[in-house]
């Protein structure tokens, strides 16, 4: 499909929305340090240290009441600035023109020291050192910005540094679209997926485990499973065989793969009997296992090897954040091993899946990242140069060739190869990158993979690695946020809640629950002593879709056998009980479906439960 | 249910031989010096030095060609054993006696110094330094006898000691005893899981992911998930609730519960920004959080945790041995929290579960060890006294009150509270330990674990431990060797190999097995160049239930409809297409069911599959 710009210049408005924020901070507490302020995703930030904490004199300790006001000075200075004046200084030069400022210092001497030019630009009474680019029209372009949050931050992250304080923002090309992200912000809080996880008790992250350890309590693992079994068939339809595989591993198969040296995140080793072993990063080494398990011939490709295999990524605690960022994170992984002409078809059928999956979880808008090497940083990956070049032209034909709009991210791919990276867009128009589809020269490689083709020669397959969820604890993070924790009935952990509304109702009540559970419909029975208003509006506030009353009325309506079934379902279909009792039915959002029978209840629930609705 | 008497009287037996081997040996090849010669489980085995290897002399190297010789000398030697002579002696006296065995005089020294007796004894012409009990008789009751195989071992199991060479052997109270178990080593063999999990591609150890890390290939993997399924099921049923845990946590976790300082297996730890974490060796800790993730009421309970959750326990290598002895095992775990006063009802009811589970597994026969501390080494166990006395006795009460016969297990407590431990017997007569449900009082007060009884006031709940597999791992090898790969149709990796006779029956074949699969019947079709009768043979290798062989007789029978339904259930109904197809089905025991219909054909397989057959 056609290609998108990518978002340079979002990124250059932001950054320049920073210098803004730089100046006007500096104008209201004269001697304060700009540091950096690089564009982020979704907006900027901008460090400053407002000077020495002496002992003597009391630090400057700015807060979020202090937002608006440093807002208002960005305005008035924003008035003034027609266009960022670049100039070429040498490093003798800068240090003069920046003597007061040490960051920029450390910077100045760091550049010049890399053989980098050293560039300033003034956009009206504001030098400052920096190499990025700016908006054209500074007055005109940045208009719609906003001021977010402040954080503390060390100087280039690390903890022997300096604490400085961070300013969070954010900024538009129109009004529009700063109202639609700040409206966004304010709606994910709603949605927060730590507090609905807490609420509806479907996960526990606490320190006796450890940070991004989540347990899933009861509710939540039923969700986890539902999502696990649905993966399952719908892989299973589309030819893909299951393996299992354990969580560590010897540390030279991540040595042979590369992992140990590229990928950042591995836990650190443990020691057994002289031999070390790690935590799995990944589960590619150990799905090659299965592909080299014995000879491979043409005929046994494509290979789909997947498994829901969880590996541990040793993420900084500070980074860690609910189920968005984990260290135990399950991925719903593929390694698919195709002959190189089957790389464009078996594509082809991967995006289809993706779309069919992402559709049934209530995404529908897509986009694609084409993710490419960072040509300047050619060390950061393996592998020849002409597998890389092969590998990045045959996915950008597939990008092309796919009905996706796309974009390049360069400098996005893996250290093995180029990705194509899927962007959805959930309810409230947020964009998730979750399922991703790499593509593999270099892997084959390293562990010396073959088949024997039709004529008897050996040849390299290549590797597609393939997750469509990505992790499913953090996709089960943007789920919660996406559906605000109301859950669509299949993803429901309480699917009827069977509310009866006196004491001579329970016993109804826990047939008619009996009944629901034999079809596999989860039921729960509120039999509190509380009023059916009380229940009714709990099970509203753990969103359960549909509510199951019982009283006079539906137990008189009904014939009720003398025998209840325990568990089969064929013994409940064999005394047509369902068909003899009624139930009065609520939903979550306070409809009234009135009385029903249950036979009819149960067809309606299994009917949109495999509609997915 | 009645209780049996432990095995004290075979261990004699087998000890005693032990004795026997030792004289017989040092007969044979004078010089040579006994170590130690315990009972094993179904045997015994006796440690040599056959003397220095030096660089001169040649050292006494014996192999199996050597067992009968030995063996001959035994039945002579034992002609003249009446009775065992036990005499204590000073450690001075046995300082003379073993003046010339190194192994005597070091155990000797050791059971001075730790206050015990030095006892010797003589059967006959051969003093030994010996603690353990003898047969009273043993010309008469030692007659049935045979040594088994030769290996080496290190003195005291240390690699800084000396390589001995340990003979292994058994002795049975009668010769058909003896038999029957030669008999099932022979038959043993031939059902190795190790050569049928590679034969039929269930399950891959190799060296470069390491010694007991099993990964379940795609056939082992469609097992796997079939007992994961069959279990999540059952229990589901009867009100277990699944959570999902990570495989770390902080060190700390199991500081408190014990298990850092009482369980060996522990793998080592890892250090995460000055935090120490630990790879669970048990999933106790985590389902107490679960437990303790609210306030607990006692209509909550029993709550039934349950997880299929993979642990990794430190195995010596030396040990590992194929899946019965892994270091990633998944426990099929339930930890239940009970009242007291509800223990002896839960456990009735985990019986009943574990029998049921074990009898749809085909195994029929068990008998119960109810496992108390070892009194001689309390240290080994946490706890008040008064608690473990209150759960000793809970225990045998439940036992007698079962319907299974059981015996005492003194010393195979765990080191929080006593066992019942399930022995179940397989096709051959082998017993297996699987099942195992503890009862627990000294973990809720690790743990601090709580509930509000009906008077408002805290009480502790009791926890069982539950596991009915044991270790999926090891019971898969057990299922294995119980059916020697000709698994039930339920459990088998591939239910029906469709056998196309010539390429124009392919088209066909391809359709019959997406019906098949459409079902959830899993199908695969042979379609290469081979012979009809090729096929047949290897799908019958493969231990495929059902072959279902496609030629001109089944072709010309059948309507062929025109559109071939891809995956729904529900088209596939809808076109009848399965009325009007025919198929010839053999089984791979050989039998021929001959030509029948598609329909009636799918019927009686998921009528087999639900009944486990």
């Amino acid at each position: 499909m056609k290609q998108l710009n990518n978002s340079d210049y979002l990124n250059n408005l932001r950054h320049s929305c920073a210098h803004l924020l730089a100046k006007s901070v500096k104008d209201l507490w004269p001697g304060t340090h700009n540091a950096i302020g690089p564009a982020i995703e979704n907006g900027f930030y901008q460090d400053f240290d407002f000077g020495p904490s002496t002992s003597s004199g009391q630090a400057v300790k700015i807060s979020d009441a202090d937002l608006p006001k440093i807002e208002e000075k960005m305005r008035q200075t924003l008035k003034t600035w027609n266009h960022f004046d670049y100039k070429e200084v040498s490093l003798e030069e800068a240090k003069k023109l920046f003597a007061d400022n040490p960051y920029k210092l450390e910077l100045a001497e760091e550049f010049a020291k890399g053989g980098k030019k050293l560039l300033t630009n003034d956009p009206g009474s504001f030098l400052d050192l920096c190499k990025m680019t700016h908006v054209e029209n500074p007055k005109k372009e940045m208009q719609h910005f906003k001021l977010l949050s402040i954080a503390g931050a060390y100087w280039r992250g690390s903890e022997k540094n300096k604490m400085l304080t961070r300013i969070y923002g954010t900024c538009f090309p129109t009004k529009e679209e700063l109202d639609h992200y700040l409206w966004q912000i304010e709606e994910a809080k709603k949605r927060d997926h730590k507090k609905i996880g807490q609420d509806q008790e479907l996960f526990l992250i606490n320190n006796d485990v450890g940070g991004g350890l989540p347990i899933f309590l009861p509710y939540g693992a039923v969700i986890r499973q539902s999502i696990d079994n649905y993966i399952f068939q719908e892989k299973k339809k589309r030819g893909y065989t299951f393996v299992w595989t354990p969580h560590i591993a010897k540390s030279n198969l991540y040595v042979k793969s590369g992992h140990w040296k590229k990928y950042e995140a591995m836990f650190p080793p443990l020691k057994l009997e002289d031999e070390e072993y790690a935590l799995k990063a990944m589960n590619c080494p150990h799905h090659f296992q299965v592909y080299l398990s014995k000879p491979r011939s043409y005929r046994d490709l494509p290979l789909r090897i997947a498994e829901n295999g969880t590996v541990y990524r040793y993420e900084k605690s500070g980074e860690l954040n609910g189920l968005f960022r984990v260290r135990s994170a399950t991925i719903d992984d593929t390694h698919t091993f195709v002959r190189h002409q089957q790389i464009e078809e078996e594509y082809q059928r991967i995006l289809d899946l993706i779309k069919k999956i992402m559709s049934d979880f209530g995404f529908k808008k897509y986009k694609m990242r084409v993710s490419t090497r960072d040509v300047k940083h050619k060390g950061k990956y393996l592998g020849e140069e002409t597998l890389w070049r092969k590998a990045e032209v045959a996915i950008q034909k597939v990008a092309q060739k796919s009905d996706i709009d796309w974009y390049l991210g360069p400098g996005e791919a893996a250290f093995y190869g180029p990705k194509l990276d899927i962007m959805i867009e959930d309810a409230i128009g947020r964009e998730w990158q979750c399922s991703t589809a790499q593509l593999d020269f270099v892997q084959p490689v390293n562990f010396d993979m073959k088949y024997i083709d039709e004529k008897g020669k050996e040849q390299k397959p290549a590797v597609l690695h393939i997750a469509i969820l990505g992790s499913i604890e953090r996709f089960m993070g943007v789920l919660i946020e996406h559906y605000a924790g109301k859950f669509p009935l299949w993803l429901s952990p309480v699917q009827v809640k069977v509310i009866p509304i006196a004491d001579r109702h329970r016993e109804y009540a826990e047939n008619v629950a009996k009944i629901l559970s034999a079809d596999n419909i989860r039921t729960e029975v509120d039999s509190r002593n509380e009023s059916m208003q009380g229940k009714i509006r709990d099970a509203a506030l753990q969103k359960v879709p549909y509510m199951g009353i019982i009283g006079d009325k539906e137990v008189t309506r009904s014939v009720i056998p003398s025998v209840y079934p325990e568990r089969s379902r064929r013994e409940v279909e064999g005394s047509r009980s369902q068909q003899k009792l009624f139930i009065s039915i609520r939903t979550r959002e306070g409809k009234d479906l009135g009385q029903i029978n249950l036979k009819e209840f149960i067809s309606k629930l299994l009917q949109e439960i495999e509609k997915k609705y």
